[in-house]
């Protein structure tokens, strides 16, 4: 069942699941999977590529952009606006190919909403003591800092109900193939392949 | 996600799909996938294992479970019954294990209306001239006889809009993988891990 438009996946989860990791490990061991390219308001940093990295833009053109309805989901960091391109998105998916979003919960809700054939995975930790051993890892935050952001992350989980799958990253190769076999068997699912069975009912290609 | 209840497949797909085939391939490279043992009121051939291939009943005591409700569905083929009995699949499914059911469209929707949490895959031919050459090949039977079964081959894909995969058998090795895949996927849904989530947010094992 080649030649077919390919999938959105939309992956969200708590800091410290280690998102980012299981994702570049996925890309890499699944070809026609890509990351969305976001339009942003941000400076371009060193060595960054239009088109690549970002499409840079500035505030009146983002400002432009979200009138018009161009943004699957958009939000603001610091003063920088970020926001994932509907109509780049499209072309990719038109070419075959599967895009996967990383966003936080509430950009993931509004997705879903905008294309509802989005597939929503949640990353999640093994464990509860997990999600403060990597916040413990990566911050010289204070102790108090600390367990406000661990009792944040256990709040975001309580999220992973609007999800359609949840991916367990106690193992970053195992996290990644949970994450193949989820695009693989969405792509067997019946309602994707409505064209598929009417050929071999009625006949045509 | 170990020790976890087992999941309920069901396989079906019109004669000259090669469903076994791949189911075979499937069971063979899945190892927590297991067989659902029918009960049946045919004799034992030379060789076949009570408990291993069949158990073997009389007909009254096919009709005393019938009437218990001991059947996720059943059939007659020719003077034989033949069923699939739920107190032996929930055993295999509470120990772990997952239970594939090789069964026709009307067995399907019957097990699907008793056990909802039924994975329902339907494996079909990748073009409509597989399901006529692979007939064809298979017996020696008229030019007419083979339309016919050609035919009712091609009405019974109608039915794969009530499942939710469809497994292409063009190649054994990709569709076995393809169910594997699925399977897999189906272990991540939120909705098979409630006990799991609800344990990251509020403690507990």
């Amino acid at each position: 069942m080649q030649n077919k438009r390919g999938l959105l996946i939309v992956v969200s989860g708590p800091s410290g699941a280690g998102k980012g990791t299981v994702l570049a490990h996925t890309i890499v061991n699944y070809p026609t999977l890509r990351y969305s390219v976001s339009v942003t308001t941000r400076k371009p940093r060193e060595g960054e590529v239009e088109g690549v990295n970002y499409y840079f833009k500035t505030l009146e053109e983002f400002e432009e952009l979200l009138s018009r309805g161009e943004f699957l989901e958009h939000q603001k960091v610091y003063d920088n606006y970020y926001g994932t391109p509907l109509s780049k998105v499209k072309q990719q998916l038109d070419e075959g190919f599967d895009v996967v979003l990383e966003i936080d919960v509430k950009g993931a809700l509004e997705v879903k909403n905008k294309y509802p054939d989005a597939v929503m995975i949640f990353i999640s930790p093994a464990k509860r003591e997990t999600i403060e051993e990597r916040l413990r890892g990566r911050s010289t935050e204070s102790e108090e800092q600390l367990k406000i952001r661990t009792a944040s992350a256990i709040e975001e989980i309580k999220q992973a109900v609007f999800y359609d799958y949840i991916v367990v990253n106690e193992d970053v190769a195992r996290g990644a193939a949970d994450i193949i076999a989820i695009i693989e068997a969405e792509k067997c699912k019946v309602k994707n392949n409505k064209k598929f069975i009417d050929n071999l009912i009625y006949g045509g290609n």
